[in-house]
């Protein structure tokens, strides 16, 4: 939870740049930069908008770089007057990451969307921060490889490496933090380095690389990545199979993931999830917990897939199952599953949205997901959950009216429930959306003080100036 | 290379403890510890040796903790007293890691062994540093679960954390970097901490596992590990394949990646070991560039990939075929490639070996190693290679005599250019052995000077006495 109160109203105040600092820097940026500098109200809102109930702190102006020597030439800037920066991808994140509580200028990678290189021998390829996951894969095609991170949203590559975003397709290919061979970052001083070689794996030094990905634009700015690539599959097959019960739907996956079924994608949506989506994607299904899956490899290992998670689901209860054979049926059923927040909207018109994600041990999940519902029903709530349950990450949307403010004080004592259940599940406060301001409050519970402490250590003498992306994964004050 | 000189001598006497911190921490660990704290002369020789051409520089003295608690308490008396701490698991690692240049106290975690949890339905488990990774698997069997990172050698967990380890398996499992969810760390503070939870992803903060997995000792001592595991698979094949040419050999590693064989180990032997092992291990081979290759998978899943990896193998030249069809046979083979160190010994007897380890990117592998052995030849030296081609990682075996001014000279240049080939063609100075003092003066033509003074700025906010390991990773003085 944020704190919403004149303690955070005062460590505002006492951080933010003197107004003759940053009337320097906006001087400076509207000459450098001419029509690629904005201040208008619009652009700014925009650039700290997130889509969700974090209430919106705009940057003070926003600035769209070519190149990573501009980005540097930014940073420097900002450095010598202590002026926050803040880097923009998309703006799909969807903990606060892109607001500016300090103030400061949105460094908005937009412009910067070239694919460098591919290299197809070496399934790996160089791309600029505001590549869109969507865009490198119509490149890609032609190359007959693909990149496998899919969080539904047509975020930023830059924006998935510093939220460690995963999604649909980690269960098999990983998350951003194992797709990413090296990334040329902008540091706080306003150098340029490359974190890594082009090798597919190194010892020889720290994994600045890691320490990169996940790190929400607080150690520097992303402006290059080399990507792991995967080669397109021969063969696809899709297909939703309902469940009696959430317990048997994990108990499937688990089953699915011990045997060594390389599923592609294994997803669960709750019963009503799947009224919800039936209601917006038309999908017609029958209002059970459903697991959404996919089997990709040749045509006989695709096969062989099919058929052994047929008979673990059948085992327990599952079925029948409904297969997507055609290419387009496959498309509008995982179109169905990523349109699931927008679908989750049409459970209660007109109503605010928490977008909300935890991770527990897969072994917990079962467990996890239903102490949850019956969370939702006692609190009266509604919250759709679907989950990545091959990876034991679910997420909720909570619908809620936010302007009763007995209901939001119920919506923020569930969503305390919830985070707290996970960590006793030996879980995470979350498992790909990051922490931005939306979960800094909750990094105490999940880490102990001497994990804190260093995280807080590397920031300092990464950043000593705190002018990257301040008040973000650490707690303020 | 090491700085054998003057300046090094004068940096050791500056950096060592005064006598009497170091009598201090010696006498109060005696008093604490009783036989399991050991000043004989050779427990301390064995704890800094290394196997390899780097100097032995032995610790003050050994001891053998049996808990986390205990461990905390030897750093915490270390960091009172500014004495260094040495982490021990094997000694296997071969870049002079756990070397004591300052002097101070290794701990050694061998009493450090027990297998705390396996988790079967999330395939993972938690075990103490000093486990062996054959000690683990040996545990795992039942459960149906393997370790799948296998460097060779019998390493102690805590080690293979350390370095951050690969082998034969990475090409289908990744290193430690992939297989590591949590880690357990004694704080150069000496305050216990956990990195992580146990959930298989999370965006909650900094990666902190991820740099502690190849930190070699120098941010913590690694006390517990959560580490991921595999399912064993049904069916296994493994095979020998030679090849007309290094070329062939890669080019059919690349095109079995590219087609998305999920090939389980691909190692490549060139001329000179084949050589050495058929003398070493008996096995009969020609005596040209051969990949030793294993599938493994469903029993339809690895006859399919056999198909496919010899139907590339054919078009590229290679073959025939000795496919290892026995369990005893597949046994012989990989001991045979394990053994590769040991039998390139048989090249000549009585020499002096280095052995190092380089990364490319696959594309480059063939004309790295092509080139690397015209360069042996040129430099008139016996240096048989063998290598984790899946990765581009690639060792080898240098023999030479050391008493011989001329020759040593001569390897020292050969292995300088080897290193700066690797660089020149987007690769690393060390895939998997780790940087110890051995690649420590390597690390500036590596990396940007950004990126060594941001790992030197982190080692400092962490380590700010620098008692732990110190000397190793960035370079002295």
């Amino acid at each position: 939870m944020l704190i919403h109160d004149d303690a955070r109203a005062a460590l505002i105040a006492a951080r933010r740049p003197p107004a003759a600092a940053l009337d320097a820097v906006l001087a400076a940026l509207a000459a450098r930069f001419g029509d690629r500098f904005s201040r208008n109200r619009s652009v700014l809102d925009q650039h700290g908008h997130t889509r969700t109930q974090i209430r919106l702190e705009a940057p003070d102006g926003v600035v769209f770089p070519n190149t990573t020597a501009e980005v540097a030439e930014i940073v420097r800037l900002c450095a010598g007057h202590r002026v926050p920066v803040i880097p923009y991808g998309t703006g799909t994140s969807l903990e606060g990451h892109v607001n500016a509580p300090f103030g400061g200028i949105s460094i908005d990678t937009a412009r910067m969307d070239r694919v460098l290189a591919v290299h197809a021998e070496d399934l790996d390829c160089v791309v600029e921060p505001g590549v869109t996951r969507k865009a490198l894969n119509a490149h890609l095609r032609h190359h007959g490889l693909f990149f496998p991170v899919d969080p539904g949203a047509d975020a930023s590559l830059g924006g998935m490496v510093a939220t460690r975003a995963s999604g649909t397709g980690a269960v098999r290919y990983g998350t951003m933090k194992d797709n990413v061979l090296a990334l040329e970052i902008v540091t706080p001083q306003g150098e340029v380095m490359q974190t890594a070689r082009r090798a597919k794996k190194s010892s020889a030094g720290y994994d600045l690389t890691r320490l990169m990905v996940g790190s929400e634009g607080t150690l520097g700015v992303i402006t290059g990545i080399t990507l792991k690539l995967s080669g397109l599959p021969e063969a696809t097959a899709a297909g939703v199979c309902p469940f009696p019960s959430v317990k048997a739907a994990c108990d499937a996956t688990i089953l699915t993931i011990q045997s060594g079924i390389p599923v592609a994608r294994i997803e669960l949506l709750d019963e009503a999830q799947v009224r919800a989506s039936n209601t917006y994607s038309r999908l017609g299904l029958p209002e059970v917990p459903t697991l959404f899956v996919e089997f990709t490899g040749s045509p006989a290992s695709v096969a062989e897939q099919v058929e052994s998670f047929g008979a673990i689901a059948g085992e327990l209860g599952g079925g029948p199952f409904d297969w997507a054979t055609q290419p387009e049926d496959r498309s509008r059923l995982w179109q169905a599953r990523h349109d699931a927040y927008w679908a989750s909207l049409t459970l209660r018109p007109g109503a605010q949205i928490i977008s909300t994600d935890l991770c527990v041990p897969i072994s917990r999940l079962a467990d996890c997901v239903t102490e949850t519902q019956a969370d939702i029903a006692d609190s009266g709530l509604v919250a759709p959950i679907v989950g990545h349950v091959g990876d034991g990450n679910f997420h909720l949307g909570v619908l809620f009216d936010d302007t009763d403010a007995g209901e939001t004080a119920r919506v923020e004592a569930f969503l305390d429930r919830l985070v707290r259940r996970a960590l006793r599940m030996e879980g995470t406060c979350t498992g790909e959306h990051g922490v931005g301001q939306g979960k800094a409050g909750y990094l105490k519970d999940e880490h102990p003080p001497a994990a804190l402490a260093m995280m807080a250590a590397v920031k300092r003498a990464i950043d000593p100036l705190d002018i990257m992306n301040p008040g973000k994964i650490l707690p303020m004050g």
